[in-house]
């Protein structure tokens, strides 16, 4: 294990994940990849123990591949709260335009996922940092419930929760210091079309940070009066957008939970952390470049952000 | 004159603008301003005048506001080569949608633009920065033709010369070495649809340096392997988008004339500038938040730009 998750910091803290762990079946214009790994929970834990311990919750179907909980494992990813239950996993397909920020559903079937609650290990109450993938807004306070008391809560939700259970995720919200949504999450959770007024209104809901994820135009945070902006890593082929958002809050949460700094400026590292991490997941389908990334491919392109963003400041 | 230009570098050097000159008339959801001052040549040179001494080729009718004309002198723009010819000024009536990216074409008169051929006062041919914003590349060309040396030669275009004049307008390009044009045209002017391979394709063309302007999302900067990302100031409030394009070239090359700085760090700078006065621009109609901007508002923006980019490089 010890060479996988070398770089990670040596005061990493434990970061808590709960979320969909689901078998894809994606379609992009130039290719099709039946039947791999996908779920907002994989992404996220996967780019998360790049930077620290993750302990992940969730429930796969007996069919789900043994090779890669074994990977999620020798990732050093705590498998104690992912039930494996009879029956089969989550699946999604979705096929993707020319203009990769449109996708469709084609298909999808909770399956075991289906009246699943989410029960947390013993050891995993007293974990310090914790993320609140898309799932139902019920299933994520079920999860806060059983934390002891978490040092950041972070959260991400999606259209239809948006729309079909207001109250219990404004309920939620008033919970989660930091949301992690999209761009058009953002316009309908607020009502408000311009990004900077959609922000506002949404750190009034509960949320004292804000980052809204715009695809391949970066991200916005929003905290206080401050704003960050952090481009994408202009690429020459995104091959398979599929879970980079997912990748992204791993990233940041990781990071954060690698360093213990939750300031503004730790915040903004962490930023450019997450979307490093999913510039490369963007590379190939499913996880598939996560698989052979190091911890020194992610410094690098680190380094090539800061190339990519500075201009003299005098 | 001297307190309007107040902050203008010592060592600014004059700035050639070839271009349209228009009384607009633009609806928004909101409101509706009839009959305003417009044109690409205006926004970019009133822009451009915080920075360098403008010098502006172009025609206008005689119906065309003496005020205005008087605004442009007194902001250092020399009009010489600003024909005044009996008839009509150019014409444009524009209607933003809901989404302020989309805009239609209500109608458009050339006017006294019809038949039009730039002609250069003796004193504009040795100016060492030009600007061809979008007109006919073969107007381009023609004003091209009578610059004596320009140390720096920049051009606009849009969709219209890219599908008819495809043959000038490659001739041109040759002969162009910064291209400052929005994400549609390049997609366009390419083939790709991807932005980094449509920017490496038309570094193939002959500019070496382009720029490639994303409205709300900001700007890449495409010049050999290195890329540069600027997002755009983030505003509650758009109010009229027009212009903002030519505002953002204006402030780029005015910038660039006054230090005379076309290195690599230079130019970064010069397109921070370019958004900071492009993002007042679009907070009123027509040119009217540039009546009263100083070049302290500028000096100010530009910081917040810093606060707005910045993290932890190390």
């Amino acid at each position: 294990m010890g060479e996988i998750v070398r770089g990670r910091g040596p005061g990493a803290e434990p970061l808590v994940v709960v979320g969909s762990v689901a078998i894809d079946t994606i379609e992009t214009r130039a290719d099709r990849a039946p039947e791999v790994l996908g779920g907002a929970a994989t992404y996220f834990a996967v780019a998360a123990s790049f930077f620290a311990p993750v302990r992940m919750v969730g429930v796969v179907g007996e069919d789900f591949p043994r090779a890669d909980l074994d990977w999620f494992r020798r990732r050093g990813i705590d498998l104690a709260g992912v039930e494996i239950r009879p029956g089969r996993t989550m699946r999604w397909t979705g096929r993707y335009h020319e203009d990769m920020n449109v996708r469709d559903t084609l298909s999808f079937e909770a399956n075991v996922f289906d009246g699943y609650l989410p029960t947390l290990p013993p050891a995993y109450c007293d974990a310090p940092f914790v993320f609140l993938a898309n799932i139902a807004p019920s299933l994520q306070a079920r999860v806060l419930d059983q934390m002891r008391a978490p040092r950041l809560v972070g959260a991400d939700t999606m259209n239809l929760w948006i729309e079909t259970t207001r109250d219990e995720l404004g309920a939620l919200l008033r919970r989660v210091p930091l949301l992690v949504i999209n761009d058009e999450e953002a316009r309908l959770l607020s009502g408000e079309r311009n990004v900077v007024r959609a922000a506002r209104r949404i750190l009034e809901l509960g949320p004292t940070s804000l980052m809204i994820k715009r695809g391949e135009y970066g991200v916005l945070f929003f905290s206080g009066d401050s704003v960050f902006s952090a481009p994408a890593y202009p690429l020459e082929e995104v091959f398979d957008p599929t879970g980079a958002g997912d990748t992204f809050a791993g990233g940041v949460m990781g990071y954060l939970a690698s360093t213990g700094d939750t300031s503004p400026a730790g915040i903004r590292k962490a930023i450019v952390y997450g979307s490093v991490v999913a510039s490369f997941t963007v590379e190939a389908f499913s996880l598939e470049r996560l698989r052979t990334l190091t911890r020194d491919d992610i410094e690098r392109r680190y380094r090539q952000f800061v190339s990519l963003t500075s201009f003299d400041v005098t």
